[in-house]
């Protein structure tokens, strides 16, 4: 399945503007007629993009997750951090993180109870899963077991993100990169040891 | 901080109502009303107890909450699992378990741009915390770094619930609880390597 991303410019930059109303101001606030006027545009331009505010809500969460990948993207072109690193950048590190995870969680309720919401929503989940799968390969190719270590990586980066948002005072980025590396390094340490086991055994 | 917790009877019952509506239908569509109706009892009665929405939602959260750690509660106190599988009732493994996250899903949205109901959330999330933290202590009573892994313990757990609920076909409560029980395995792993360490170095 393609991935579901927004390609057309305005209707991207008009997103962008709903994600941080969202997230700023919650969805119950945050307005077609407000997105509108942030945007310089009629209210009219606007529900041609977004007929109401589901719609503006899934554009919403479809922009921050595509943010995220276009981020992660840009590091592992670029080479710019290790493997494992690179998936730091699912987590609420910066202002950017923070506002991606903050329209998830408006967009998460919505989505318990809207199948179509929900499909969206598991296509990202994959998606995120095949990034933690790549990048636990890449750093190391001989890994074992990866679906189940893939998972609990993401398992790891989800809860990290999670406390992070609910308690940022105690979790600045160091915090939670720490504990991802962590999380990593037993992962893995698990590998070398199953690994030397079978060597020895 | 003395628990959040609900006392009277009749509240509770109310509060329980609450919550079933809401993890079912979502906040939007659970209203004072139709939790009177099922309760039996007047909207005036109901409103006595919970004067909005913002309050009843609160009330939700707050049972969801309590039961789980009174279920916890009752496996401590039979002994009825070892301490590790008994944060497993922190997971949406049952029906109770998966209405308590559809509770905190529809609670976090609400709770991130209302301070008193943020505090609220903190103070279940420390209370998770400290679940995690005395779990892994009975386990492994010379354990050490016990913040750092109690952190790690409970993102595993938060992580695994989220993707349960995003993906109930794919993460069986067999699958979830083989998820925990690799990832407690993996701190305990790294405390046994540590210590021979220790005694070796």
């Amino acid at each position: 399945m393609p991935p579901p991303v927004d390609h057309d410019e305005k209707r991207r930059a008009i997103a962008r503007i709903a994600a941080d109303l969202i997230a700023e101001r919650g969805l119950e606030a945050a307005t077609i007629r407000q997105v509108a006027a942030i945007a310089g545009y009629s209210t009219t331009v606007v529900t041609h993009y977004f007929a109401n505010k589901r719609a503006m809500l899934l554009a919403a969460y479809r922009h921050a997750a595509q943010s995220t990948q276009e981020r992660f993207d840009k590091l592992a072109e670029a080479c710019a951090a290790d493997p494992l690193s690179r998936l730091e950048i699912l987590l609420p590190l910066d202002d950017e993180g923070r506002r991606a995870w903050r329209v998830y969680f408006q967009f998460w309720p919505m989505a318990d109870h809207d199948p179509e919401l929900a499909e969206e929503q598991r296509w990202w989940s994959a998606n995120a899963l095949s990034l933690a799968r790549s990048a636990l390969c890449q750093a190391y190719p001989a890994i074992d077991d990866i679906e189940r270590k893939a998972a609990m990586a993401l398992s790891a980066l989800q809860g990290i993100a999670m406390q992070a948002l609910f308690d940022p005072e105690n979790w600045p980025a160091s915090r939670q990169q720490d504990m991802w590396q962590a999380q990593a390094s037993l992962l893995l340490k698990e590998q070398n040891m199953t690994t030397s086991g079978e060597r020895t055994g």
